[in-house]
């Protein structure tokens, strides 16, 4: 483990995100509100980051060690980015302050307030702000703006980055982490003109594209998107949704004009009619509750992107609609959006990697001798890369039994106790019951929370950093043996 | 696909179904109930069995083969065992006979009654005898009887046993499954006869055996073992149930005095922890309610037992105790029992194959150079056998995601819709709510009861061969291609 090389980036990431907190602060002073929380915060990331922002004397970074930083980063910021809600009354209590940063990061949109609407402006803008950072990741970004050798920066991605499979688009590294975040930008930029343009007010249009954007799901309002019952701003954001949820190398294959990739991807195809039949089945289930196909249409298409997308904005109450509408949904929240984008959940790739692996495996069991070859995204698919996804499903349904298992302890009803972990786990905010569209995470105990909030996190970075973080093999000194230093 | 040979073996199969029924029919004979429903029955199947009776030119029986016949031959029984409460009266509706006796024969125990005490007493034990006989397997017993090549019969244990690695006993196939039943058959005695000498009728007694030994759950009281509150016959049948969730080739370790192979088994001993933990944990938790701690214990014991073993006797109403004892008792519905024994569920030995797994391959991701040889049973783990447990947990988890979801449109509620699914395709019984220890399955459609027989045979023969019936290949003419035809 090269101790001094992780504390150095750590540093960095803290002190990035000190300056992220000048948006936030720029929207108190704008509003009149304010700022010393904002300057608290970044008062106490600036000195945290000197005590290990030391330039090691080696640089080289592991797979271990990336995971390491990728964990520690999270956790760091979540604790010092709960600081303004605190300071400002807003989320008087830290750990709440805690569940709703690491919400915020992780693009849950869990929230622990009952209602929203009394917060200030910069308390609001900094939650949803949040939510834009973790969406594309923010080691991504310190690699966009910051000098990094790609080698260690490669471990970092891929730590980082949702997907069964991540790759460089370009061969520098921080080519491919400023071509992200520039198509990032964009599109949030266009959504809020967008919004705008619509009738909707510029601060309310920020909130929900960077919710949109990330992903994430925390809204203005306390009726969350369904409080402007405006089909316009529905569709706009419910198509923004479902873009933010695509693999973002899609679009730089747009912008480089390679639309034989976009069109052959199994993933999109895949992601598209899952998402179209869904909308087609919740409609007419819902048909007799709306008593119109406009409206039923509308409800579904708003309510299957948001929670195939994982983000978790609402325009009605789905614990209210039929079984099979919930049944839909809840199968949605574990299967999630496309790799490479801002979406949580398991996503869409690995099922079609463990679909086709499946179907392979099946027909080798008919034909023993047969030569099957599986590919995807037009390239065979290796052996470790079958048994990686394996991997992910399998240790990912373990820490969902096990925290189903502690937040049971809470003697909430099973409906509620299934779906707040799913919410959590898959990063989408809402789950059913008690913890529905219109309902919220307050009635749980603060070990719930903590619990909840580790669960958010294993969700955003897939399980691994937060888990490996307590491998007692991770913290020992020096590089991996056989690998020489360098 | 070798037609005749298929046909051959199933016609011994419906042939001897019709043998098994002489035994209720000797029931009705007893107390003076009519025989026409049994004669029926065996009429029916005799006829059934000469229409493919031919014995075949060649005998060769592959992989697919041995799929086929399995899959078609539960599918045979079930539609014929259903004849007796047709006729009879005790289930006058075609489809609801055909659940209970799928229900029965995959040792399910789920039941479309509403109250069993008034059905005949021969109804009652043909009820209660399927599960017996399919507890250990339907092509066992005509292996254990009938002469057989041993290369054939392997495809057929291989696709009827449950469990991820099946092997033989002792050199000859018809010697392993002659073993087998022995074992099953001394275990099933030992068990009336305790029950007997502890007060028990010996109808009551033979009906609760052949559902403890067959892991069924088919009582003949409408309370289950709850109706004699007895705290010796709640021991007695728990311990037993808990003693036939053991793989059988440990009892023949024990017979042939190979200890040590009992004692160092991975799977017992992952069975024994899990059993413990969960009947400490739920006594714990519903102390509240019993107030009194032999009572919980009792509880609790009987209820761990009668679901990790996936029999599904009840002697008080778990739909009633606290999320948190209901969580544990969901999870153990998945888990079930161990492989090579007459209990369902995903089996104990998967669960460890990919702990074992999961936590060498995280290792290798810590130290990509290190060498993590993973072991079960004392024997490495090939990636075939890896892979293979992986395929089936993903096969079975799309089945049981599209069942439930097919079952939501029953517009039951979420817990009742999931735990119908759980309970059929892990063969247990009992669900929660609607499906709870005290409910039943009559409230479903015909349609739903069609599926979850499916599931029920889905989840009896693991997976594969009911999947693979609906593959085109599997219907093709003749031998696999490169095999040479024998």
């Amino acid at each position: 483990m090269n101790y001094q090389m992780i504390g150095y980036v750590i540093s960095r990431i803290l002190w990035t995100e000190a300056v992220l907190l000048l948006l936030p602060m720029l929207v108190a002073v704008i509003y009149g509100e304010s700022t010393t929380p904002f300057l608290a915060a970044m008062a106490a990331l600036v000195l945290a980051g000197l005590l290990f922002c030391r330039k090691p004397r080696q640089t080289a970074l592991y797979a271990r060690d990336g995971f390491a930083v990728v964990a520690l980063a999270w956790v760091g910021m979540s604790l010092f980015g709960a600081i303004p809600f605190v300071v400002s009354g807003d989320i008087p209590h830290y750990i709440n302050a805690v569940f709703e940063t690491v919400s915020g990061f992780t693009t849950t949109g869990a929230t622990i307030l009952t209602e929203v609407e009394s917060l200030t402006y910069s308390g609001l803008f900094w939650r949803s702000f949040t939510h834009w950072v973790g969406g594309m990741g923010v080691l991504v970004f310190v690699m966009a703006v910051l000098p990094m050798t790609d080698g260690h920066g490669m471990h970092l991605l891929r730590a980082e980055m949702p997907g069964p499979t991540v790759g460089k688009l370009v061969s520098r590294m921080s080519d491919t982490a400023k071509i992200l975040y520039g198509i990032y930008l964009v599109m949030t930029l266009v959504e809020i003109v967008l919004l705008v343009l619509g009738g909707m007010p510029l601060f309310d249009a920020c909130i929900h594209s960077f919710g949109s954007a990330g992903t994430g799901g925390f809204s203005c309002r306390n009726l969350s998107v369904g409080a402007y019952d405006n089909a316009y701003f529905d569709i706009v954001i419910g198509i923004f949704m479902l873009l933010f949820g695509v693999n973002f190398n899609l679009y730089y294959f747009l912008m480089i004009r390679r639309f034989r990739e976009v069109f052959r991807s199994e993933e999109l195809r895949a992601y598209l009619l899952i998402v179209t039949a869904a909308v087609l089945a919740i409609a007419w289930n819902i048909y007799q509750i709306y008593g119109s196909a406009a409206t039923s249409l509308r409800h579904a298409f708003f309510q299957v992107s948001t929670i195939v997308t994982t983000t978790g904005y609402a325009t009605a109450d789905f614990n209210l609609w039929p079984s099979f509408s919930k049944t839909i949904l809840v199968i949605l929240m574990f299967m999630g959006a496309c790799a490479g984008s801002t979406g949580g959940g398991i996503k869409v790739a690995r099922f079609v990697i463990l679909a086709k692996t499946s179907w392979g495996d099946m027909r080798k069991m008919l034909h023993p001798n047969a030569v099957v070859p599986i590919r995807f995204e037009g390239k065979p698919l290796t052996d470790r890369q079958v048994r990686s996804v394996h991997l992910f499903l399998t240790v990912y349904l373990i820490i969902f039994t096990f925290s189903a298992l502690l937040i049971s302890l809470e003697r909430l009803d099973l409906v509620t106790t299934f779906t707040a972990v799913t919410s959590c786990m898959n990063n989408i905010g809402p789950g059913l019951e008690v913890v529905g569209p219109m309902g919220n995470f307050s009635q749980f105990s603060w070990a719930s929370k903590i619990l909840l909030s580790f669960d958010m996190l294993v969700g955003r970075l897939e399980v691994f950093p937060m888990l490996l973080l307590f491998a007692p093999s991770i913290w020992k000194r020096g590089p991996v043996r056989r690998h020489p230093a360098k």
